[in-house]
């Protein structure tokens, strides 16, 4: 049987304008030469968490099994906050306890979680700034050699998680926490497809402060093709939340939104 | 005889900050794990239909022969916009039938071209908002082992072309739109060295109102490097357009103009 | 024993936006398929020679033996300017004869130098203004191919060296200047961990008008999570270098400093 490359796939907020990425993958190749690297992206806004988690989140699933990924938003870099390993029944994750793997382990209840605390698998100089190059690519690279996760350090009980407001319906209106913007300016809205399929009228778009109606829609659109041009359109997204944009321009922008922000919703 | 990997090679508006490229390329590599993915770029200008058929263009040709070319600007996805294969003689290329593969099919008038529409190489969810995911990839991906382009659907006969204004010569001045930008702020005009390169003694470089001369210049110099910092320079571009640029500055921001915009050469 | 796929790793200003990158990889996969491609980075700032330099001198230690840097910041293409093939212990190194590798070949000084010049090794039409694609990707192709640096031109006695001022101290005050901003606005100082390292008591700093003190601070912290968000930290960075940051901030806003400038810091 032919042997397929293992995968690791990365996620950080160092820019791509710098070495730090470049540095991550000379480590990781010098370790493992056959080991595939491959970006999921480096341009997560600096030390934000809850959008690291989000973009892991939406894309870890369409990876082969085995994959490795290694995640990297770390404000807390140089502190005592733990790092730790996750294997899930078809991936390993690698990332600060900080929260980044909140999506992952809540999908995975029965994942195991190892505190990553071998310095056998650092390289022999270990800096308090960039444990991304450091401590997280030696450990991914001899992972993907197929060493056991015992071997980086102890069983972990309790990590980190984020505090994710969930959604609430109450008579005819569901409030919900945007959990993140993407490039186009769609607001992603933490209302998931398989619990509110059923939720198709949707009357009313409104901001929190309840003074302003952003949109009035019925029943919910397919996608931006089913509007006109500047018109805004909520409509299920590819990664299975309710999703508002607009027709060719930045919904985020047009209402003055941001991440966190609450949006209710008369259905 | 060693086999050399397929190449696939993205082209997107897809930005490098969310999870959609990264998606795309889990999808890829879990269906055919040998495959060698390059990025073009995934940052032409969101739903910049004439950018992404030019950036495409220019780079296509160097490529290794077989590579398949993904290509994704589809401001129309979700709509009944059509999707299409084409084979060149060297190529393949998969795109939404938008327009995107203007270029490559002047460039290649006896290319095949399929209609995309057997649904056995989609995913098995389609999304109405993220082809490139959910079509465009398995799609490339099969045809990366080496699956027949006639399984993936029907000839197509008129595929969308863009309507891109040819250079006019009348008595001493060439009339000629701004095909691109690039990222130093050069611009690129619609006349090509093979046909235009006796037209050596360049004089004057007005934009379309007449009212402005941007340069004067006799004759078209060979590269930045032959005129002052600050100076305007024209010359055969590595495309093989003629180019007006800036020597470390930015034509296109100084001189105010955009893509489409028709730019008068006094010859 | 099993051959490792050689490794070209790539450093340009060439912005991520066009087809400049994607021609370059196109053209090293067309001539030696074998070969892997790594990013360092494109984002370089344009024309910015230091920027590039101080990048690749980061980057390069931790990529395995044997890898071939591509490192083309080249305001002078079409000019006189010379090119370089640069052979150190471990690696390689192709460049415009600008300054580019001026930290490769300090911290290299018995390394071979090579002016490329054989046009057999060339892209068979050279433009005026990409050489990246024309000359140093072919090059770096046929170099993978294990083709000796001989071949390529001629041995150069005196590359072009940038001039960066050294760190000196008097009485009590180190004047160094910044050779990098980082991402995260991070002020990366000429003042190595090596040299200076027994100076940690780190009273004040001030920019070079002495007029204002940005920080007083004793001793040296160790990274950002030791100080207060939005607090000043100095710390010996990854890089080795001394780093003057703010905790969730930028220094080099904050401070209005730039690459080139001038730090005043008591000790």
């Amino acid at each position: 049987m032919r042997k397929v490359k293992p995968i690791i796939a990365l996620l950080t907020d160092f820019g791509e304008d710098d070495w730090f990425v470049a540095s991550t993958k000379g480590v990781i190749k010098s370790i493992n030469p056959d080991v595939e690297i491959v970006d999921i992206t480096h341009n997560i806004k600096s030390h934000s968490i809850s959008d690291g988690a989000f973009v892991l989140y939406n894309a870890y699933s369409y990876f082969p099994e085995k994959t490795i990924f290694i995640a990297v938003v770390d404000p807390g870099v140089g502190s005592s906050r733990k790092m730790i390993l996750i294997k899930t029944k078809k991936y390993f994750f690698i990332a600060p306890d900080n929260g980044l793997l909140t999506y992952i382990i809540k999908e995975n209840p029965k994942c195991e979680i190892i505190s990553i605390e071998n310095k056998k698998y650092f390289l022999s100089e270990v800096s308090s700034t960039f444990h991304g190059r450091d401590i997280f690519s030696p450990v991914a690279a001899y992972l993907s050699k197929d060493y056991k996760i015992e071997k980086f350090g102890k069983k972990l009980r309790k990590p980190v998680i984020l505090d994710i407001q969930d959604a609430k319906i109450e008579k005819n209106v569901i409030t919900a926490p945007i959990l993140y913007i993407d490039k186009f300016g769609n607001l992603i809205i933490n209302i998931k497809k398989n619990e509110f399929s059923n939720v198709l009228k949707l009357k009313e778009i409104k901001n929190k402060s309840d003074k302003e109606i952003l949109a009035c829609q019925t029943p919910l659109k397919s996608s931006y093709a089913d509007v006109e041009e500047g018109e805004v359109v909520a409509y299920w997204g590819s990664s299975e939340f309710l999703e508002i944009g607009i027709n060719q321009a930045s919904a985020a922008k047009k209402f003055n939104l941001k991440v966190g922000d609450v949006i209710k919703l008369k259905v």
